[in-house]
């Protein structure tokens, strides 16, 4: 078991990786009651075990259905109305079982129910145990605008136990580790040069190597975090290939990429900026774009229209005074963020990533 | 023009209270864009010297309809995306111009919308600039239950100018003095003496006298929320009236009572029960409703059922564990929070008052 420390304004947190980690809840006492926030499928395959190793034994589960449109503020009243319903009060404690989805709802959900109860952050997938479970950022949709309304609230606890990855797609799974691969990009050699080595061997039901591989990935978020909690600047560093990303992302309604493999475009697509900026050598950016490639198979982009998706960069939220702070990988381990970046490359890098003229 | 300095955890604000208060506005700067939340009658009322007033010539304003219902999440939603639409960002103002409901509601949006811009008070009714508008908690409803979602979040500014409150109906004015009253009873014999001899001159448009009780009124909330920023325990006096209050507005649908009025007839009720539970002296009871009933006239309460009434006492937010935390009047100044209160006083107390059993 493996123990990462989040400091946090609003208190320091710890988070669990590794087998059995809901355990940790056992030392979580005080509360009037206890919910869980998940989906029917989790809960079905992982409710018994998560009330056994949990010691929360009459925990009840509040279900929300599957996918992104989960993430919205009707939906966040339905989850208040119902912990209000089943006598939760502002002693209540809210555990969100799941992925990027639950995990940013039941924050949110959590973060203003009676104005704020505690909660805990318990991932189901890779990118949530290495990512989005991690840093206290909490969200829901408004009108397919992602994310527009939030807070920044710390979660009690993360537990994140790499034994349930077992149940992942093998697409759902790849997804996650191009977040990894990010943080990796972000972090410097030791990490990118354990991931290049262990590719082949990290799957779902891998659990010891996925224990590593989620410590050392969510350790690079925590530094972070830790160092900028409220995205004063640092943290942008994390939306590395996020600007493209979200681009491709909107372009196709949110239904054709999962998030991570928006992201694995996007970064190729910095990868490739940074190269024609003059920041970056395009032999470090060949090996980025080496492993990004090894993760597996991305969903096609050749059929999307160049202005369609450069004309929805703009609307990027990190955007202050309409300006886009991208974030470009000057090396294994180093990036920048800056704004200053000619409209040409940025279409030219698209361009050459979408049509394959760069070789990745 | 009278300064009020108020803690909090993310940084300590001001309360300007005074004739031309929105000028304080013009000291904020650095924003890219600054938006009003406010009603079609206000903006039509004092849109044009708001505007001048803030030095924000080309402010926008954001129209919600009057009344309860806007404080909603839908309504939040349709605020958010509103500003987005308007090219609001992280760095963006939102001011609050209105009552209790734009405050909540405003401050609920500004405290999420992108995870939380910054936002100012600008209330135009008495219950806002005594009381709502301070302190920094933001709500909205969810299907009838009042303030189920929202945040603790400080504004960067209140700003109070008494001159806009002859603008309000004689009825909502006098809902907004029964908060200054419940300040009185908290605060001591000093502003409670001084609202008991100033009671006839208390009236919309008079400016000058309203400017010392806004200041001294709000001066009441300022202290107990900058001791108790997050309702830890002693900001829960600021409830006084509002256990029986919340079920009398409940009982009758949020229809017949204003807010104020509710809590008015609260205020009786819980002075009778501190008199039943030996902790009051009938004599000061009977100052304190003498005051509470030289406001105004309050809308009936014979024909609730009791039943009915005492039933909707439990579902009191505040209650943990399913407790309700009564505050109690101990004199003038003097307040005790206990759950220990027997049922029947409880009912005793709501009874009395109701068939006027006490001569208030």
């Amino acid at each position: 078991m493996r123990r990462l420390l989040v400091k946090s304004s609003a208190g320091d947190y710890r988070m669990i990786v590794g087998r059995g980690a809901w355990q940790a809840l056992r030392r979580l006492r005080g509360y009037t009651s206890s919910f869980v926030l998940t989906e029917a499928s989790l809960w079905e395959r992982w409710g018994r075990r998560f009330a056994r190793e949990s010691g929360r034994g009459r925990v009840q589960p509040i279900l929300v259905p599957s996918g992104e449109t989960s993430k919205s503020l009707a939906r966040a009243g339905n989850v208040a109305a119902e912990l209000l319903e089943r006598g939760a009060d502002r002693r209540s404690l809210l555990v969100a079982l799941g992925g990027g989805v639950v995990g940013d709802l039941g924050g949110f959900v959590a973060s203003t129910y009676m104005r704020g109860i505690d909660y805990v952050q318990a991932p189901t997938t890779v990118l949530a145990q290495v990512d989005s479970a991690l840093g206290g950022k909490t969200a829901v949709n408004i009108r397919g605008m992602k994310n527009l309304l939030g807070t920044f609230c710390a979660p009690r606890l993360v537990v994140s136990d790499p034994a349930v990855l077992a149940s992942l797609s093998p697409r759902a799974f790849q997804s996650g580790l191009y977040e990894a691969v990010k943080h990796a990009i972000l972090s410097g050699p030791g990490l990118f040069g354990w991931i290049e080595n262990r590719i082949p061997g990290l799957k779902p039901g891998h659990t010891k190597i996925l224990e590593t591989l989620v410590a050392r990935a969510a350790q690079v978020k925590v530094d972070v975090v830790s160092r900028d909690e409220k995205e004063a600047g640092l943290r942008r560093i994390l939306n590395l290939g996020h600007t493209y990303g979200h681009a491709l992302e909107e372009a196709t309604g949110y239904r054709r990429f999962l998030h991570g493999e928006a992201v694995a475009w996007g970064m190729l697509m910095v990868t490739r900026l940074a190269e024609l900026a003059n920041l970056l050598d395009p032999a470090v950016g060949k090996r980025i774009a080496s492993l990004v490639s090894a993760v597996g198979p991305l969903p096609r982009i050749r059929d999307l229209g160049e202005d369609k998706v450069l004309g929805l960069l703009p609307r990027d939220k990190k955007a202050v005074g309409g300006r886009i702070h991208w974030v470009l990988p000057e090396g294994i381990g180093k990036v920048r963020v800056t704004p200053d970046v000619p409209q040409a490359a940025v279409a030219q890098a698209f361009r050459e990533i979408q049509r394959g003229v760069v070789n990745v």
